[in-house]
This record gives C-alpha cells, sequence and structure tokens, in this order.
C-alpha cells in the first residue's frame, strides 16, 4: 500500500493520526464504556448549536443518509415541502423527499448564486400548504454560501420549519439556534469535525422531534425511533459503527481543545485564504468572489491551454501526495480544492507549489479559463 | 481506557489486530486504489454464494439497514411479503416491510423452533398473491438453524421469490447458489467475516437485480440504484465507510487464508463445541438441542439459584476480560454467549474457567433453570 495522499477534497477527508488510533480497539455496542462515549459525542454535538432544547440523533451511514432521515421525519406524510435549489445538494433533497413519496417543490437559483430570501418570502406568502423548507448551508458543488440566517427569519416570519443540510459547514461555520431559527440540522461526522466517514447526524430541536412519532417512510432512517431509544438506554437500535464512533469522539475532544467552531473556523479560512491567494498566483481563475466562497472547498475554472488534462494533473498531484476533486458543474469545466480535515496553511503552501510544478511541467501556460 | 474484553457476542465482536491495523491511513473514495479495494471486496463476497450470476451490494449502515433495502428493493410496491417468524430477526422484517407500505404476511413459530417447509408450502399454495418469501437462516435471536435448503425448495416450487437473512451466518455456515435458490442475501462486514461495524451487503442475483429499478421506498436504501453506479464507475453513490471497508478487505483475506467458508466455519464449531461442553460441565443449561444449534451464538438459561443475577455475573466477566450478551427471549430469562469474531477454542476454556469462578464466587449453586 503506497503512503497516503493527503485529501483535499470534501470528504473523505485527511484525519489526525490520533482519531484513527481510537479505531485501535473493539468495543461491545452495549458496555457502559462505549455507551458513555455515544453520550459524550451526542452532548458535544448538541452544544455545538445550542446550549439547550436541541438533541443530536447519530445515524449509521452517510450524510445523505441523515438528510432523508430528517426529510422523512420531520416532514409529516401530508406535509409540504420547499427546497431551496443552488447545486447538487439541494437537487438530492428534492429527489429525496420525491422518492419517499412527500409532496415537493423547489426553488432553483444559478450555482454560483446564493438562494434569495426575498424569493422565499414571496414563495412562501403565495403558498400556504408549504410546511417546511430545506435549504444548504454551504453548497459542497461549489462551496457557495447561502445567507442562512436571513432564510431563517423568512422562515419563520411565516411559521413554517426550516430544515438545513450543514453537511459541509458543521463544526466550522457558526451556526446557533439563537440566531438561526431551525427544527432539524444534518450533519456528518467526516467533515469539519475532522472524524471517519461511516457515520452522521441530525441535530433537532427536542419539541419538534417529540411531534414527529410514525412520519418516517423507513424504519433505519426513522431519527425519532433512534432518539427514543438513545434516549431510553443510551444506545442505538442498530449496530452502530463503534470504531467510527469512538474516532469521532476523540476528534471532538480535537475540535474543543481548537477553541470549538470558532477555532476551526480560523484555520479553515487561514487554509483557504492560502490557496485562492495561491491559484490567484499561479494564474488561475476560481468560480466564487470571496463574500460568497465559504472557506471549504474551491472551486476552480479549469485553464484553457489545450494542454490541460484534469485526469492527467490528478495523477501527478496524487504522486506528490495530494489528492484533490473533480468539479461538479454541469455549465463549466471546473476542479474543486478542500480547505477541511487536518490539513494546515503549510500543506495548502505545499499544493500550491506542487501544482504550480506540474502545471509548468505540462505545459499548461495560457491559465485562464476557456468559456467566458 | 481500560484493556478491551473479548467480545462473546453476536456482534460488534472482537476483530483481528490486522483487520483494524487497515483502518491507519485515510482513503480518497475515488482515488484507483480505494475503488480496487471495493472491487476486491464485491467480489470476494459474490464469490462466497456462487461463482456467476451473483452480484454483491455495499452499502453503509448496520445489519438492519441492509435488510430493509433488500425488501425496499426486491418485493416491489404491489408485490406481497411473506415472512417465516421464530425469533425477533423475522419480526423486524415484518416491522421493516410494514413501515414502508409493502403488503405483508407473518407465519410466527416458537422461538425454539426451527420453521416449517410443509406450513409454508401449504401457505404458499393457498395464497397465490404472495410474490416474495423472507426467512432468517440463522437466528441471532437464540442461535437457532432454520432449513434454508428445504424453504428454498418449497418456495422455488410455488415459483416465487427468496430473501434471505444471513447475517449471523454468512462467512461461516454454508450459502450456494447451486443449493439454496434465492434473488438476494443479506449479510454484515461484522459477523462471521470478522470485519468492524459500519457497513453491510447483499448478494443478490443479478438478473433478478435488474428488474428491481424504482421500486425502492428510500434512496439512500436503494440497491438498484447502488448497483449501477458501483457498475458505472466502480464508485458507492454517497461517501463510503473508506476505512471500514478497508478493514473488511483485510478481514476477507484472512477469511480466505482460514479456508473460507468450511474454515471459518470449523473453527466457530470448535469454539461452540467447547462452550457447550464447558457449560454442560458448569451444571448450566442451554436452549436448543444440538441439532438446531447454531455455531454462532449459544442462548444459555438463566440458573434458578435466587443468587442469580444476571448484571452481576456480566460485570465480574467484563472484569475477567470477557463481554457477554443479554438474552433476548420474551418468554424465559436467558443469557448469550457468542462463538463467533477473533476468537478460539482456548478462549472459549478461559471463559468457561471464568463463568465458573464468578458463580462459585457469587453463590449460584442451583445451576438448573427454574421456569421448568
Amino acid at each position: 500500500m503506497s503512503r497516503a495522499p493527503l485529501l483535499l477534497t470534501p470528504g473523505p477527508l485527511s484525519t489526525a493520526e490520533e482519531t484513527r488510533g481510537a479505531m485501535q480497539r473493539d468495543w461491545g455496542s452495549r458496555d457502559p464504556e462505549f455507551v458513555a462515549c455515544i453520550s459524550r459525542v451526542c452532548l458535544a454535538l448538541a452544544e455545538m448549536v445550542s446550549e439547550e432544547g436541541y438533541v443530536a440523533v447519530p445515524l449509521q451511514g452517510s450524510g445523505t443518509f441523515a438528510v432523508e432521515a430528517m426529510i422523512g421525519t420531520f416532514v409529516p406524510p401530508q406535509g409540504r415541502l420547499l427546497v431551496l435549489v443552488n447545486g447538487a445538494y439541494g437537487h438530492r433533497m428534492v429527489a429525496l423527499a420525491r422518492r419517499m413519496g412527500r409532496a415537493v417543490d423547489a426553488m432553483v437559483w444559478s450555482e454560483s448564486e446564493p438562494v434569495d430570501a426575498s424569493d422565499v418570502d414571496a414563495a412562501l406568502a403565495s403558498d400556504p400548504s408549504i410546511t417546511h423548507v430545506a435549504v444548504v448551508y454551504c453548497e459542497t458543488t461549489t462551496g457557495l454560501l447561502n445567507p442562512i440566517e436571513a432564510v431563517a427569519k423568512t422562515v419563520q416570519s411565516h411559521g413554517r420549519r426550516l430544515l438545513i443540510d450543514a453537511m459541509s459547514a458543521l463544526g466550522a461555520l457558526p451556526l446557533r439556534a439563537s440566531d438561526v431559527a431551525f427544527d432539524a440540522v444534518a450533519g456528518s461526522a467526516n467533515k469539519c469535525l475532522e472524524g471517519v466517514p461511516g457515520l452522521a447526524f441530525v441535530v433537532a430541536r427536542r419539541e419538534a422531534l417529540e411531534r414527529c412519532e410514525g412520519n418516517c417512510h423507513s424504519v433505519s432512517l426513522d431519527l425519532y425511533d433512534q432518539a427514543e431509544r438513545l434516549g431510553r438506554d443510551g444506545q442505538f437500535r442498530f449496530t452502530p459503527p463503534t470504531h467510527v464512533l469512538a474516532a469521532l469522539d476523540r476528534a471532538l475532544a480535537q475540535h474543543a481543545d481548537e477553541g470549538g467552531v470558532a477555532g476551526r473556523g480560523r484555520r479553515y479560512a487561514d487554509n483557504c485564504k492560502v490557496l485562492t491567494d495561491g491559484l490567484k498566483g499561479l494564474g488561475l481563475r476560481t468560480l466564487l468572489p470571496a463574500e460568497r466562497q465559504a472557506p471549504i472547498i474551491v472551486t476552480v475554472l479549469s485553464p484553457a491551454d489545450p494542454a490541460w488534462d484534469f485526469g492527467a494533473v490528478y495523477a501527478a498531484l496524487t504522486e506528490r501526495g495530494y489528492s484533490i476533486y473533480p468539479g461538479k458543474l454541469t455549465e463549466r469545466e471546473t476542479f474543486r480544492v478542500g480547505c477541511i480535515g487536518h490539513v494546515f496553511p503549510s500543506d495548502m503552501a505545499g499544493f500550491i507549489s506542487a501544482l504550480g510544478e506540474v502545471l509548468d511541467a505540462q505545459g499548461v501556460h495560457q491559465r485562464e479559463p476557456k468559456n467566458e
């Protein structure tokens, strides 16, 4: 097995050796020591969004499992969901809701435009049958930040309920229930919390969750049932990914040591600054202006030079120890570089040097994008 | 963190140090090396049941996620499922099917009786609307073996389709498509294959799976979509639990080295023999006669002595390095001891010694069960 490259992606991402070290023993899922570990993790996750009134419900699987579970548990079968879409993860929420048979509408913006709360205001005013609104905090498709606070105010002013996909934001970007009114937010162990993949979670307003019995289309994904069991004896209903949970417990301790959301966000912002300045220095163009760019993942417009070959650049960068990500835009040729995970500004500087070498070596001289 | 006790449970169970060692690096989910790992795992799982015509579809989550995915993907919305029930996992399949809105009937036997193929024959003859039959191979509730081959012959003779929950059997008990006709079988990384928890799978008859597009009630649990993506570029649709998958890859290599299903089954049978002989030597009674007892998990009837206190015995055994499992029977007081995982006959002998010491120390002299 070759040396692992640094993962500059939106996840799976690079984790600390200490975090992976937590996976070096086996736990019984009913052992008091492991039950205490679950409890510690849930408390840390809930406190990340609120001091009281919120409960964290961990769930086996990827982030999408948690987003599906959130929609299925919180939007009752007779409800109607409005999804605000400006990227792949917004579209995915529409697909998830549609498959489970929920009434769902989509409002769609361009992939480089934040959603607009005033449009949402108009939509909610004109359709009183909408019970819930769902929005992505940071669209991993592009790295675009949505104005979550303005959206939440609008939704609340109409007496509707907000569900947030904060997958690539939670743990590094601010999200406090006191500033943003929401019923539930979905997150993952393996993004800004820097755990390993295999576990996701929803942090829910307790009063809202308590009214969700029997809503969910799926037993496995039912967050009401999962929360009920956790509340009763502290255990998952079905075998938890014990090693993954132990790793998250260790990762959350590091998150606290780094200064919580503020500290983690600061490091990622530093990573992002070194990255975007460096890309500019190499003559490359990024998709988003700085004010819309979350310090999570940066979308870079592919150079116009005919020598540009993403596959070749990807391979050469991997060879040098950096794993980047393909783009996910339908309209333009792009690639993506993540700022998250156990990576530091010095890593970003190293990446920029490597990318410069690769572009030079492969004869990519014309670095402005072609399709403008 | 205290030393990890040996897990004598139906899972999570004890794994080899080498298996956990595979989780000491991070993988990008799109890296060719990781994609090759997925492919190796899928091939090994499919070949476990058939040389051709079957495909393995891994899924994030616990075994229940895979069982729900199997029912949702294979039983079409207009189908009707008959579940053969003689334990908690049979009842669970009924609950899973009911929640997703499938028409479902249950045939129920006692928890210490195998299902009876002749009853199934009569049920299928009298109800032509039943399209699928679901059965548990080894009921983890008790350790009871069901006559899977006889059931499969009956189901096939009526032209219906069989779905098998082989969670605690696959990898140690024989299941070949040439002997047992089935459309899909659900298994877990963390039972007889001795991986870590967080990943489950379904091995499906390719021709049957190809007809399942759009059946599933859940996007996350849709095995057709998951198989389609894996077939296209070798990747999961949603972030895979990379470390867990790498551990399974390593565990499967050890499974092959041990002589595959036959070799693994032999060790577990040896474990079970040392365990059941030892329990008998201590004066304890097991629930099942030898011919119905799978070498997976043994249900022990709680002693009648008033000094018997499961919590105290559990704690004292944990102290001595052995973690056992509570019973799951509604009718009788029991506890359970697993024979599976990275454990050997010498471990079972050590456990028997420890249990004897604990029973003596706690003054449990009357060891016959009370409620007979």
